[in-house]
C-alpha cells in the first residue's frame, strides 16, 4: 500500500460549460480510518450526468465546494476497518470521490456480493439498473402495448430502461445522438424505433416513430426534448422524471417547457420525479429480477470503461457531451 | 312558451383577450325535438373559465367555431320530449349553450335530483364541486396537517377545495387578487392564511404564509403562480393541475414554468392533470359526502348569480378578471 493518495479535486465551481481547468490531480497522505471508520480501496468510479448538477448546488445530497476532492460513487474495496460491520477484502459501493483510497465511516459503505464482472456491480445491479427498472416500473407503469419513449436511450440508464420496456410488452422508440447510436438500439438492443434528435427537427421524426402517440416517457433530458414528447403525449400519458442531463452543463435554464400545465390538465398527464433511494426496500427484488433478465439474455449490459483516475475528469465531460454508450465508468485499480 | 329563443352566438374567435364584441345576441326559432331528442328550458348557465378555452380549439371537447352559439353547461327543465328516458319538468344538466332553450339528445342530458336551492345543482353538487373534491382528494391527496395552497382560491372551485382540505385536517392557505377575498378567505371560509398577489411579489408573501413548505398544491391557474409554488414544494409535494386560467385570455403562452422538469427530480414531485369526467364512478358517493358537509354546516358555498341571458358574455368576461365570489352562474328562468 502506498503512503500517498492520488486525488482529483474540484478547483472552481464552473460557470459555463464544464472543462478541464476545473479539475486538478494532487497527492495527499493516505488517511487513516478511525473508530467506526473503514479505509477502501477504489476500484471503479461511476460516471454520471448527475455528477455535474453536483457542482451547481445542493440537490438530493449537497453540493460539492470548490476545493475539496470531486464527489462520486464508486465500487471500492475494504483494506482496514475500525468497525465490526466491515471486514478488509469486503467489496462495498460508497460515496468515495475521485481519488484512490477514502476513509469512510462504515454505515455510508453499503456492503456488495462478489460477483463477475464486478462492473455489472456499477451498471446493472447499480443505480443505473435500478433506476432504469424502478422509473420505468414504478412511475412509468407501462401496459403491454403501450409506446414507450426514452430520451438518452444509447445511455447506462436509457439502454436499460428501454429493454425493460421491451421486456414488459412496450412499443419501445429511443431518442439518441447519432446514427450510430440508433443503429445500435434498433440492432442490438432490440428496440422497435429510434430516432436521431441531432439529425433533423425532432417533433416529426417523433411524430413517424409513434404516430399514434406516447404513453410513457422516460426523460433522461429535460428541456426541448422533453417539450417535444409532452405534445406528444396521448390521454393518461406518463412521465416519468429521471433527469435533466440538457440542463447539468451551461447556464441555467431562464423557461420550463411549453405546455405546461395547459398539456396536463387536458390530456391528465402525470409528471412525476424519482430517485432510486426512494425505493431502497425493493432493491432485492429488483436487482434479483435484473439478473434473471441477465442471465436469460434478454438484458444486454452495455458498458464503456476508461482506464486511470486520471482520465475521470475527461470521461466525465465526455459524458456530458453524450460521447459514451451504455454505462461510463473509470477503472482506477 | 314562445315561439323564439334568444340565443347568444359567438360572432369571432377572440385572438387576444375576450370582449364583449365578441358576442351577438340574437333570435331564432324555437327549435322542435325529433326522435330520442328532447326540448329544455334553460334555467341557470355555469360560468367557467373553462369556456374561454374552448374558443381556442380542441380541449377536452372540440372548440367552439366562430358563428355558432356559444357552449356551456346548464341546469335545465325538460318542456317536451321524444324520449322515454325523460319527462317534462325533469331537472337536466347538460351543454344547452348559452339560449334559453335547447334541443338535445336525450342521453346528453343527465338528469338531477330536485333540491333547495336548485343553483347547488351547479355549484356544490354540479362540476365545480367534484372538481374541488376529486382533484384534491384523488389528486392532490393531503394528510392531515400538510400544507396546502389554492390558486384563484375565492372562485368556485377553489373555495370549495380549500375548506375541503380544513375538513380533512389540512392547513391551508388561499391564493387570491385583492384583500376583500383574502379577508373572506380567512374569515368566513376558516383558511388559515390567505396571500394576495396583487399586493406584491407573491414568492416572498407565499414562503411567510407557508415558512416550511408547500405539501399539496391545487392548481388553478399556471403560469407564474404555479411557478412559484413550484419553487417551494417539500419533498414528495404533488401539484393537482385543475386548470390554467392564466393561458386562458390573451396571446398562447410562450414558455413554462422554470423548475420542469429539475425540481420535479430532485424533490420527486408529482404534476398530475384530471378532469372530472374521469371520476363518473365515483360521482354519487363523492355528492353525498359533500351534502353531509353542507348539511353540517361544515362546508360553505358561495354563489355569484347574475340576472339575464343578456348578460353572460360580460359574467364570462368578468369571470376571466377574476371579478366574481364563489361559483358564478346567469339565472335566464
Amino acid at each position: 500500500m502506498p503512503d500517498y493518495n492520488r486525488q482529483i479535486l474540484l478547483v472552481e465551481t464552473p460557470k459555463g460549460k464544464l472543462g478541464p481547468e476545473h479539475f486538478r490531480l494532487v497527492e495527499a497522505p493516505l488517511p487513516k480510518p478511525q473508530e467506526d471508520e473503514v479505509l477502501a480501496r477504489v476500484r471503479y468510479i461511476s460516471l454520471d450526468a448527475a455528477n455535474r448538477a453536483w457542482m451547481q448546488g445542493a440537490t438530493y445530497r449537497s453540493a460539492v465546494e470548490a476545493g475539496s476532492v470531486m464527489a462520486g460513487g464508486a465500487l471500492a474495496e475494504i483494506v482496514e476497518s475500525k468497525s465490526p460491520a466491515l471486514r478488509p477484502g469486503d467489496l462495498v459501493f460508497a460515496d468515495t470521490g475521485w481519488q484512490e483510497y477514502a476513509v469512510l465511516p462504515a454505515k455510508r459503505a453499503a456492503k456488495l456480493p462478489r460477483l463477475a464482472p464486478l462492473t455489472h456491480l456499477l451498471s446493472v445491479y447499480g443505480i443505473a439498473g435500478l433506476t432504469a427498472y424502478f422509473g420505468l416500473l414504478r412511475v412509468g407503469k407501462p401496459q403491454p402495448g403501450e409506446t414507450v419513449v426514452v430520451s438518452a436511450a444509447a445511455g447506462s440508464v436509457g439502454s436499460l430502461a428501454g429493454q425493460i420496456a421491451k421486456i414488459k410488452g412496450g412499443r419501445v422508440i429511443g431518442i439518441a445522438g447519432g446514427a450510430e447510436k440508433c443503429a445500435w438500439l434498433t440492432g442490438a438492443l432490440g428496440f422497435d424505433a429510434a430516432v436521431d434528435y441531432k439529425a433533423g427537427p425532432l417533433p416529426k421524426a417523433l411524430k413517424a416513430a409513434a404516430p399514434d402517440g406516447i404513453d410513457v416517457y422516460f426523460d433522461n433530458v429535460g428541456g426541448d426534448i422533453l417539450e417535444t414528447c409532452l405534445f406528444q403525449m396521448r390521454l393518461r400519458g406518463r412521465i416519468a422524471c429521471c433527469g435533466a442531463v440538457s440542463q447539468y452543463d451551461g447556464a441555467p435554464q431562464t423557461h420550463g417547457p411549453r405546455g405546461v400545465p395547459g398539456l396536463i390538465v387536458v390530456n391528465r398527464l402525470t409528471l412525476q420525479g424519482f430517485i432510486v433511494m426512494d425505493y431502497e426496500a425493493e432493491r432485492a427484488a429488483a436487482i434479483a429480477e435484473l439478473k434473471s433478465w441477465v442471465d436469460a439474455g434478454k438484458l444486454m449490459v452495455q458498458e464503456d470503461i476508461i482506464d486511470g483516475l486520471e482520465n475521470t475528469p475527461r470521461a466525465l465531460i465526455g459524458l456530458l457531451a453524450g460521447e459514451n454508450k451504455g454505462k461510463r465508468m473509470v477503472k482506477v485499480a
